[in-house]
């Protein structure tokens, strides 16, 4: 198990370093001003200007699709050696991963159009998301059902002639809210008698297909994540699409997903440790900074104690998801997926107690606007979630070392 | 130590019970409806209307002051009589409390006014109030500065001929956004050259007085409480006030701070008490509402254990409060200090815990708009710093504990 | 709900702080030489000869059987009045219980025999027992099965002609190893056809019956408590006692077990609260005295932190168990079931932090023999699993919240 | 930084996994009868006849001072080769590590005496340490100061005239309660006017020489670890020893500390991670077996995520030390002196959470003789204290931390 980085890998990280810190922390502020000034302009789902401008820098430096392991549309990095890529586009967790084209659910959306796509849906898709002139979303969470349990997935999509029809109602469509996103690659049930696990497609529906309707974007603890186009509810009221639309083998959605939430996984917990060494800088630097009782916060054994934690976290998180990067590049997806789901509980978690103490530290501002914290905390927060809460992960943990013991 | 509650208080709870089936659970959509459609019309800062509506029913109900212990100015209750009435109202916390003119940090200031203020500041400040027809804020916190440590405020007031003359900038000025607030309870330094303690003094701000600028609301995560208006960030530049504003004694601040704050935490944890029913409720009925992998999640030992806990917490809070209640009523907020400082970081702890298990139990819904959970925990994460952080309780605790050995 | 004492029990708190003061402390050490004697001697299992020596003194003094509610018998003290004094008697645990006649397994042994024993059993038995003259064992858990579950326990009580026929192994019977002990209370199946909680029969099984063999002590955490008679395994082969020897009704062992556990948990969990007051008290001094990196321990934040939440702990759990006794004494135990599940997960865990803590502030002094910490945190330990582990009462606290919900 | 093993290593751990599984596990059982035996027969610090057979059958497997990366003495791995290997042998705690001479404190003194003894102590102790013909013991630590803070430390080693004199009480030295156990390594006072870290040196103390007296054995929890030799309080009034017994360079004693210590740290960590899996792979079993309310412990949701935590928490510590070792390879032992630091707290921690775990999932048996849990879980919770308390340790973390950001 070696987790060293190929010299490619290396030379991108000093790269990535380069572009952080002269041209992204740098935009942070005006990102969040363009922000407030689109929203007082009434377009609260547009995304800043700065992004663009990002994106054209770091294409320039090469800084661009590095997600993607296959060499016909992407960087061709091994997924350990875009760990640590990953983990620095996390520390301006806002701006550095779209900026890289490397921000969900796009990178996961182009992964199953690469693994899976027809080359006329590569024409029509792919190459315009690779190229960052459009962005999609994944609809595949349903408001009325447990979504821990995909197999609770109520979407219909019906075959009929020459193509399909579907119905049903999404949200959490992260990126839907912005004129940028032009299509969905949704999941719903096409065969309904067959098995358990063959009952489900993936369709790929264009936005302004009649019948798809935005109806509103849900909050995440008040963020409305409008400058990445917001969580979208919509709904699909017969829908119909070509049968050229649908992607990969019909009754094939279940382990699509499954194949696209792999790797996905992975890079929000790669990201998660860029955003915890934030959270964990900004709390040294604030307790160097700020005097209470007589002395600076950092002479306080409690705050020394948070920072040591902190530390000890992160550490301990990161090493297992190189870990799981390495066990993806060597023995294949399918077979980390214990690893997989051990940092997908492992990594918000860590990144989530020092994005809360780094909170505590900063009193008032911690909570407010005037750090990244709160904002950064509240994303972690859906980690928890996301992709299937902790605690189906920890289940899956669990019935792996059962397994292994009978 | 009789934790029994007074008839009065009981018929008060019926009261109020019957107010919150009736009146206040009914309006909470009307009070989000109308609160986006302020905000859509550029006024985030507007009380929705349906607040005034339950305003009138509470003073009919008889549910209007009760906070306020002294007999001439309102209810007269005692500690331990209002603490299951705040707590029912924390069922409701965006709309109760201020609908029974019971809310922060009005109350706290209608308590100084009530035991500081002179005859005139009583009808030119405290009458207003206690009819609910303006509302104040209490600037206190300043953004330079650790506010843990109360020595380290640097706002001054300075003696001038017949008055004071006011310079500084303060923040988490609560509810100073909106137009109704008239006041500003401020506390600065007077006396520099004092005794640590005695350095400060409290002063009326009235805030259309020249000076005094209110610059911009800070967050609370994603959320501005435009609703409740907002926490003013207020800069006071050579602002003058007549030596009549003076709130008590000149030096006077420290002592006065302090006794505000013994009440309000309590207050502050009382409702939280209510927060955390509500949401244990809320986990609870969605735990026996929601399917997944084949039943009830009410049927998964984790989920249930997630409730348990949360009966634990919320109970063991409960009586700490109480015990905190019944001292300040029979000893008085200096004997119940210790208490005071134990239940300000036990009660938000176990309320944070409810809180952030019945968002998990809620899915995607718990961080959204779609539960009133995320908002409640947002609020609830301030109260592990408002009124010092969590960490200055504890070291007063210790405090008490090692002298007692001594 | 008024949790003040009377008169006679705060008379009674006040002589047994000066019987602790002026005998108990000072015999502690006493105590652990003799212990130390016997089992130098070959009898580990040979209580040391100072506690006989302090079961007159308290006899003397009128600290005698105070746990028992029955007036015909016991102190009839209420179990709210019982509380503080059960409390005060956990600050010497090894020592005080036993020397008031207040103990566990006996304690609740007693209670049976007075409220569901005979005439005969209360003479042959029940007397000896109350003016501690023989001790008793309750012979309930088996090694074979899961104890959380009572319905697994698989002891045969068969009715014979003019008696019962017992077959069985038990384990954990506290106490009797050593010679004063003379009975077991036995629960066993009597009626296996019955409905799940109508099978099983409590019986009284002399020790010194044919076919009744101590095997061995099982040990806690290196521990074997032979002071006061060790934890035996038991075989019971063919044991034959006479039907006078049933105690209640055939079929009632379930119910009757159920009524002993519930006083016998909370008279653990206040004992446990003076458990945690001394170590509190132990980890406050040597916070003091000890000196590291230039100053006391106690001038560290991090160990200032530890006292803190130790008296958060305390405080709280303190209060539950409060509630839980007025609860028993104004709506009886059947209503109190909550709450008593509750305190038994709650008062253990607090007091578990606590020693926990002040084990780690005094080093290896900590683990040792030269406090009490270790041991006094071994006998906590097993707290969690005696009478029901944790899990299991979390569970009956959560169904309790479930079904009022429905 | 890549963790593979040589095919050395790879080679040794399947030789040791045989050891384990034909040889040692068995012995388990012996092990404790014959302890008990010379228990009885008033022998408690004998070591058990099966360990020397033991040692002969890991010899001849080559298994045997593995631990020592000096070629000249020892087997001259890597750390990070000799990782698993200590980890494995840790599954069997009481028995392994000392039948392959690879146990604490032996393993540390070796190492102290392969780098700075003479030729002279190299025949004199080394050969006959390395031979596993006698044993040795650690004396640093002192009953009447801190020894969290090693500057405390007051035995003195006074110069006289041809050697040194010795007067101080130690405690905690490990093993020297066994007729086997010849020589102590004692840090002591030399040079008190020196600087702070020059004051000290080590000497080599035969236990036989006149002024040494052995007081006692302290305890951990109820277990004196007899058949490892115990923990020897030690005082040594005008001991005198020739110059030739001093360890390095006088004033050396605090670095060589420092270097004694970070290995063993390391080596402890290594172990805690077998015992931690030994502890996991019972709780995994238990639940397979063990059925309770209807079926096996292990379809409960609860104990579902006991083991999937506990999972988690041993990977991430593993994986922690495993870096801590290839840097100690790589870069020297302080250069990784952070690591060290944080895995002396990490994996104590993750282990004693999956012992914890493992005892509840057991019941009764689990804090008693019946299975191994309790007495791993207490040998655990000294290494929260032991050389150095988790408290020092990451204070050490957040020193760096924060220097690194100033």
């Amino acid at each position: 198990m070696d987790f060293a980085h190929s010299a490619r890998s290396q030379e991108l990280q000093r790269e990535l370093t380069s572009f952080l810190d002269e041209a992204v922390y740098p935009s942070e502020a005006v990102f969040h001003q363009q922000e407030q000034a689109n929203r007082a302009a009434g377009n609260p789902f547009t995304t800043p200007a700065v992004v663009a401008e990002l994106k054209t820098q770091a294409r320039e430096r090469g800084l661009w699709n590095l997600f993607l392991p296959d060499e016909r549309f992407g960087a061709g990095l091994s997924v350990l050696d875009y760990a640590p890529l990953a983990e620095l586009s996390g520390r301006s967790i806002s701006l550095a991963p779209e900026a890289m084209n490397c921000s969900a659910p796009d990178t996961g959306n182009m992964e199953l159009l690469a693994m899976f796509g027809t080359e006329q849906q590569h024409a029509d898709w792919l190459r315009p998301l690779l190229a960052g002139e459009i962005r999609s979303c994944f609809s595949m969470t349903e408001p009325d059902v447990a979504s821990s349990d995909a197999t609770n997935i109520a979407t219909r999509i019906t075959p009929v002639d020459g193509g399909y029809r579907i119905n049903g109602r999404k949200w959490w469509s992260t990126g839907a809210m912005r004129p940028q996103c032009k299509v969905a690659i949704l999941m719903g049930v096409s065969d309904p008698e067959a098995d358990r696990h063959a009952r489900h497609s993936m369709i790929l529906v264009p936005l302004d297909s009649p019948g798809v309707r935005l109806h509103r974007s849900t909050t995440v603890f008040g963020y409305d994540d409008g400058a990445h186009g917001g969580h979208a509810e919509i709904s699909f009221t017969d829908v119909e699409v070509p049968a050229t639309n649908l992607l990969g083998a019909q009754g094939g959605g279940f382990a699509m997903a499954q194949a696209r939430l792999g790797p996905g996984r992975i890079h929000h917990c790669m990201r998660v440790l860029g955003v915890a060494e934030r959270a964990l800088r900004l709390m040294v630097d604030r307790s160097l900074d700020r005097t209470a009782f007589g002395g600076p916060l950092a002479r306080q054994g409690v705050v020394r104690e948070w920072i040591a934690e902190s530390r000890l976290a992160i550490e301990q998180a990161r090493l297992l998801v190189l870990k799981a990067a390495w066990l993806i590049d060597n023995v294949g997806v399918r077979s980390a997926a214990t690893e997989i789901a051990a940092i997908k509980v492992a990594a918000p978690r860590a990144a989530s107690y020092v994005l809360d103490r780094a909170i505590q530290a900063h009193g008032g501002a911690g909570v407010s606007q005037d750090t990244p914290l709160a904002e950064m905390w509240a994303g972690l927060r859906t980690l928890h979630l996301a992709d299937g809460p902790d605690e189906v992960h920890l289940r899956s943990v669990a019935r792996v070392e059962l397994a292994r013991a009978r």
